[in-house]
């Protein structure tokens, strides 16, 4: 292997710098040329492609976003578009990829392996820690902490007025970030899409809970199955009567999840999955990930990453519950 | 006067705490007993009411929300209601009062002192910075801080995918959130109410602009005159086709800007107005708020504070305009 | 078991009030009687011991610090000092202990279970991540994400003169804080005290690194065999001459690092461990640390958290290494 | 005038990059080609000359330090050198520029225009806020919420041992930075060069103190006459004895204050005071500072800001000490 290039797909997360940093050294030491490629599976179709030095990749380990750029394909989906790729590095001389991204940025690498035979190895990007194949996925735990500061900020203006609040956490079909939030910011329930919790349940509970608390948060999964959190809210609102009633808030997150500088741990995680990545390239793990496992790095098929369910700790739930009280 | 009591009513921001310290430290500091309200006006007339030491507002100044509480008092609106007040405070030997709020605080305590001769002096809290006699209002800088790194987070993931992202701020019928925030922020476009925009002038705008720029902010005030940002986003997006229409997206920072830690700024002018609010009361200057102009305690009647206007700075819109290029 | 009691005690870290909370809770929840003990061994030497109901934890879990103090006891060290204290808690009814701190705390609590046989199960509360037998310690995280703040503020301006600072980072005789936050800061080297480098190389390192670099920061972790931050930064600084030696700088973090709100790792890891340790009395497990490995629980003899060693991932520095280049 | 520079010079401060920012985006608004030169005057004497564009200053708001990077000039303090520096702006065509900086920054631009007699306005960048003819300095109020931060930390940790902290903040000459950190972190004590406070004085406070309270913080400007933080703690802790002289920590912010992304309101003065640069340039305002006074533009003569003081506020004094109590 002697050119390699990266790129990141699908929705961004913080950490992806930190990632496309490490692939570029990490190559450069190995004394490989290193390609970056921008606007994903498009760029690669469009040969948006460029000659990456060291210095290149300076001052963006703590910065949100992808210098990168993403975007979603839809060319890239047809076998025609996916030639038109296959040319592009081809002409460029590219013999390994790195893929930046999710379960959909994985499909399309998968696919693309098994039709021309480009080695690819991807590396977890994504805030929603759906990932199966490694603990966490970069991103996530930056994520986390965002909405825990919110919570945070959205714990006082609830504790002054004696209100309850709807917060509505991302994750898509994943409880990860709803939960590791409702534990950190001490909230009284967390609705996932992984556990049936219903609005009534919700309702009684919060009954209950009234008359030891003034003010109380309720964390709500967007991929949660009752519906999201203004729905929800609307719901259980219904049940009180009076000035009761009056005490509900929602508020829905949105994209600052997807923002910031990076923390330490997505830094970390972001460099070793992109050192290991460029490592897997030229020991031959071709069509898997890289991920980190109990703090080793451990390469797993794209089949498995897209197609193994990631279950939600459940001991989670638990603490969850017990320390609400 | 011997005793005076300190309470926060209407909508809470963050310096409350450190304005509800300094009133009941300056209060001991001239030998003066310092009582609590919680609860605001129901406070009062329910009794809600507390001896403070030093050491009770310990370890409160970095805090957001209020530990007295706020609340909105149907009640007090009344005459009967006003009247039970007074007859608390009288019971409680309470001969003075430190009021700490907006518009809504202000009139309540207005018509609190002409009908019943109790001195009362403001502190100006609120978010909104729009509150007449004052410069800033304590909490304005923290909300504008907290919108502001809101915004740098979601324009990293705005950069990423090449987006243009509506995102409204609160303030109310002002737009001094919202203008700082664009200004801080470098948004592309902010929306006010004390000024006309229309969606068509901003898709106008939008449109020259994607030829220089590949993403875009647009901050909208909650009280803009051409809706909230979720409706002029869909009227601006009406206006595109294709793979441009997909790129709009909007989000509602809500009650995050109302809490979290108070930056420096806030403390500090929550600290001082606490301090001038009690020498004030100390040297009869009643039925006023205790505010900051130009770096000195200016005491304005509470009539001009809720009567007059203060006008935004129309500086800060050509500012905006013109590095927005 | 019918009444648990819990104290923090040696160096505070940010967590260990989440980790008083759970302890709390997890008791209650059990139908314990749970209380407190301020200022550590001391504090029950002294009788320093309070019931604790589920609401005084309230609003502790986004505190440093801890609200049951610290302190180190000299009295306690002697067998008089223990037997005062196995006195208090025998006059109370308490029959099991949870014991939040480090190395220290571990050993006092070992003896103390060794000698009264009062059951103790203790909780990784340290920012040094220098404990057996658990994957990471209850502040730990907290400290590497505010020193990598500060370095990410130190970057911004030696950048802007060109300069080379070297960053003092805590740990003690570990060197796990200064190697994640060189990693997730970008540091060009890192000083640890598990691995020998000399002022020589750092400052040959420094030499070849000014080519293609006009700024660096170089990390030494406070136990580093070639001493303090000042004092290698003076040696190195001695080996360039004229306007390169005015280039250097030194800063030492200091204190900022223990404090702070915690993480949401922490808080989620101080959480854990308190149910844990409370749920291991509860079965039996006594004279042991209640950790968490691989994402489960474990429990750990203090012999063997005491004893053995927890050696740094090699891996980290290789990858520190590559990345700097 | 059609071709302007703009360059950064002495110690940076956070809100630089938006001064730059302003600079050219209104330069370019008014018609004028803008340059930007790096390295301050070295930069000038050595042709470090670019022309910029819109988009050469996008993404830069946010960030601390300065793209331009800063640097001391020896040779700018020569006759010859300043020729040279001269010889380059004509052969560039430059007629006019702006420089950001401090009291040194200005002194050279004054001299600069005195002997060449090339138009140059001033903005004022630097942390201390030691300038006159502005009410605040660019990234003072970052410095003070850097510092702010970092003592809210130190409180914890302070409060879980019941220590006395001694906190060194920057502020050269000046006490603004230490007394605003000082009301906005509760210190007990502030010691600045504006008055004359010994450490005797603070040991007799500290001591009567110590009844009330169990912990408290020391905020020391780098100025003060006493001497640096460590020195004062050391003569304070010498007046006290056994446990009680344990207590004492130091500890000194150091080159964090300078860094980090800068606050809405440094953001805000970066930007006003980079377009008024430019407009008091193309309306005949030379050899001046655009400093912000009561939120107006003030144009201040580079006489007087070099040579007039700024005093401190005393209000603030007297506030600091009623509320430590």
């Amino acid at each position: 292997m002697k050119k390699i290039a990266v790129y990141t797909s699908g929705g961004d997360s913080p950490g992806m710098n930190a990632c496309v940093r490490a692939v570029v050294r990490t190559g450069i030491y190995h004394n490989l040329d290193v390609y970056s490629i921008k606007y994903g599976y498009d760029g690669i179709i469009n040969g948006n492609i460029s000659k990456m030095e060291s210095h290149s990749v300076s001052n963006i380990l703590q910065r949100g976003g992808t210098i990168l750029k993403s975007a979603r394909s839809n060319e890239f989906r047809t076998k025609e578009g996916r030639k038109k790729a296959y040319d592009q590095l081809t002409k460029h001389g590219i013999d390994g990829l790195v893929a930046i991204g999710g379960d959909g940025t994985f499909t399309g690498a998968k696919i693309f392996y098994e039709e021309f035979g480009i080695p690819v190895v991807g590396c977890p990007g994504t805030i929603d820690n759906d990932i199966y194949g490694t603990d966490y996925t970069i991103g996530f735990d930056t994520a986390v902490n965002t909405a825990l500061e919110a919570i945070d900020k959205i714990r006082d203006t609830a504790a002054a007025h004696d209100r309850v609040f709807f917060v509505e956490v991302m994750g898509r079909d994943s409880g990860y970030i709803a939960v590791e939030c409702a534990i950190g910011g001490g909230a009284e329930v967390v609705m996932v899409p992984e556990t049936i919790t219903t609005s009534k349940q919700v309702s009684d509970y919060l009954k209950n809970l009234r008359e030891s608390k003034t003010s109380s948060i309720v964390v709500v999964a967007e991929g949660d199955e009752e519906g999201d959190a203004a729905t929800i809210m609307a719901k259980v609102k219904s049940e009180f009567v009076g000035e009761e009633e009056k005490k509900f808030k929602v508020t829905t997150l949105g994209h600052i999840q997807r923002g910031g500088s990076p923390t330490a741990k997505d830094r970390l995680l972001g460099s070793r999955s992109g050192l290991a990545a460029v490592e897997g390239l030229l020991n031959g793990k071709f069509n898997c990930m890289a991920g980190i496992i109990n703090d080793q790095v451990v390469y797993t098929p794209f089949d498995d990453c897209i197609n193994k369910n990631k279950p939600l700790n459940k001991d989670y739930l638990r603490l969850q519950e017990i320390l609400s009280i």
